[in-house]
């Protein structure tokens, strides 16, 4: 039959949905972006292609070797691997047309040649939301950012979730103050991977990066302070450590934490982890990580934190900025293939009409009623008797037909039936008709 | 002060808005979203990055030129020129999943290499609705179709329109009778700038043709048959043409026009047009353009019709469609530069929370219980005083700015500020003050 020479299927590490799965993913990033504007951040579209340069400017590392790029006439081009960059070049582009500090939401796809895995794409959505200050930004906003994470995540309905907070000051003041600041970056390095490794494997790595033993034990029973809260906090303070960063660390976790209070996260929904550390270079301040609790293998759902300098390779403002990104195809996919997300009716129809004869003037009219009372509606034009028109709305998912035959027609009534339990009622009149529907 | 070494501009042929325009070309697409959804079409996303032999085997001419590829690892990459060519794919990929007949909307960015000039972008935004048959697909959704593009441009408010509707086979069908089909191809091409270039250097190119001045004549008189639609069927009928491709496509315009009356398409905006014929090899019968009656230098900002086979280079299935699409960047570029559009606020917040005091709590709270109530809403935490708070939400369009000093934590009220007319209100609870907004 087929004469598939071409392979249809798309790329490894490219998602695409059945009609099914896309309505769920497209109602993820519904509630996502209203959230979004709720909080009156501002959506800004920037371009999938960027001049390469720009993109080079910030990416390093794995991402520089990842990024998609191609030359077309005179122009070097790359393919937008996060859409931090395009905000850098954005705020620097339109700086006389925004108001500081510079609340923006982006909803859209970015790109990443990765090594195809489980769970990784190399097109996936980033939904980000940043407040860029000019000069300054206050910390208000770093309690801010996690009240956001917190709203859609009990909008999305996936279970208990934590949000991860902690202060990259507090780690960089605690290393100084024990002489070891040199091996920053290798240390953290290992932190992050306590979850993962446990803190046996930790300790080794951590000695034999060189670090005495005395030190190693100081460094784990840091981040190993638990308890609630602010028994946390209070252990910080016991900690008597006089490192300047540290103390300024520790003061804005602090308000933070009071804020992130005022601003509605309840205690049960976010915690201090001093193992959060998120990139080596970028976050100067705050920093968060959220899980889902019953779900650990998914890892961070939502990531980010304060920089003091969003656009340094661009201008010599000082840009400081917060924010987070949630990657919502990988969320999508981990959560789809778990189980965890409600089914929803393909088609966004709610109402089939199914006309029983030849003229269907009477079945358009009744459509166009339905619409224009902003019900989504579609009339089944195929023919082929009422069962074929049920079979249609049974597998979209459309939960109400209005059948239109030679009665119908000469009586003037219209018939509806629901199709979850198969009744069948008849009213007089179309705005009867909506208003079942509606209620 | 700056250090651009780097263009931050966005390269040429690529838009990029400010907030402002952000927002009035978003409501663009979600006016349009939302149409396409309230008429039942399901939204379906591909991805910008395909094989290239999928976009290659259906290319050609022009457009092959223009594709943006290249090749990362072992993948020939290429990016999307519009959403016909993905929907072919996806169709046949998924063809177990869909249930058919099949309507689909895709709105979403596609790319090609242009030569930039006016009005012409690299990359754009167009907003598709197909409906897909399989092995027919019923004349009654060549009708529906019109209807969507009729609700659109009404919601969208650019002033009057005209829905042009035709039929190939008449073209065709005219043509044969004349004995006179090898030249079809060159003479459709001239007809298709009849309103460019004028009758008279029409007429001239098709004598250049090597067609008879009596046979030109007839053909001039045909695409200038006018009147209202009925008078323009009714001279198709006169014409006493024999060819049953030409009867076939009268028969079948007939009826489309009743239908579209059907769906509620007043007279005053569509017209039979004998001269559209809209690409050369892809449309087989209906065909569509609209133009905005007062801007016709805009060209057509809605086109489409029905096509024979989908997807024939990946399958040998029959799969007739019916469909339009709507180049939203164009459109939406040309209206704002011609001042046609409605300028919007650039935040989406209602309301501006203002602290005048050092604690931040009274202001977090209310700020919190206004999203609570769905309303948009942000607090200005940089301080500063009333003026620059107001000064932000000015800036910003924010119409509701709520005023938290000494007075008002003292006393329990909650100060509200009309940024339209500057007026003052104090009330004594913050479901007082929702109450106001709302109404």
């Amino acid at each position: 039959m087929s004469k598939k020479v071409i392979n249809t299927q798309v790329m490894q590490g490219f998602m695409e949905l059945s009609p099914i799965q896309q309505r769920v993913f497209d109602s993820m990033l519904a509630t996502i972006r209203t959230a979004y504007e709720r909080f009156g951040f501002i959506g800004i579209e920037t371009p999938i292609l960027e001049r390469e340069e720009v993109l080079l400017a910030k990416a390093g590392g794995d991402t520089e070797k990842q990024i998609y790029r191609f030359v077309k006439g005179d122009n070097k081009i790359a393919m937008r691997f996060d859409h931090t960059v395009p905000l850098a070049r954005y705020v620097v582009e339109h700086m006389s047309d925004l108001t500081f500090p510079f609340r923006r939401h982006a909803i859209g796809k970015v790109y990443r040649g990765e090594r195809p895995q489980k769970g990784r794409y190399r097109e996936f959505y980033q939904a980000d939301i940043d407040v860029i200050g000019r000069g300054q930004l206050p910390l208000s906003f770093d309690a801010e950012i996690p009240s956001v994470i917190y709203q859609i995540f009990k909008e999305l309905d996936l279970g208990p979730f934590l949000i991860s907070v902690n202060n990259r000051k507090i780690l960089n003041g605690f290393f100084v103050d024990l002489g070891i600041q040199d091996s920053i970056v290798e240390i953290l390095r290992e932190i992050d991977k306590l979850e993962k490794v446990g803190a046996q494997a930790v300790r080794q790595s951590l000695v034999d990066l060189g670090i005495t033993p005395e030190t190693v034990d100081q460094i784990l029973s840091f981040i190993g302070l638990n308890g609630s809260t602010d028994e946390i906090l209070g252990g910080l303070q016991n900690l008597r450590v006089t490192n300047s960063d540290y103390l300024k660390g520790l003061e804005e976790l602090t308000e933070v934490v009071k804020l992130m209070r005022a601003f509605g996260i309840p205690d049960s929904h976010f915690a201090v982890n001093l193992t959060i550390a998120r990139g080596l270079d970028y976050y100067t301040g705050t920093v968060y990580e959220t899980k889902l609790t019953q779900h650990p293998e998914i890892g961070s759902v939502c990531s980010g934190g304060r920089y003091d300098n969003l656009a340094e390779t661009f201008t010599n403002e000082s840009l400081p900025g917060v924010g987070i990104s949630i990657g919502v195809t990988r969320l999508f996919s981990q959560l789809w293939a778990l189980g965890l997300l409600k089914p929803m009716a393909s088609s966004p129809s709610i109402v089939l009409v199914a006309p029983m004869t030849d003229d269907l003037s009477n079945a358009i009219s009744i459509v166009a009623d339905i619409r224009n009372a902003d019900i989504p509606a579609e009339v089944y034009f195929n023919g082929g008797g009422l069962r074929k028109s049920l079979g249609y709305a049974n597998q979209l998912g459309i939960p109400y037909v209005i059948i239109i035959g030679e009665d119908e027609i000469a009586s003037g009534k219209i018939t509806l039936k629901r199709m979850s339990d198969g009744s069948q009622s008849v009213y007089s009149s179309i705005e009867e008709v909506l208003e079942t529907i509606r209620s």
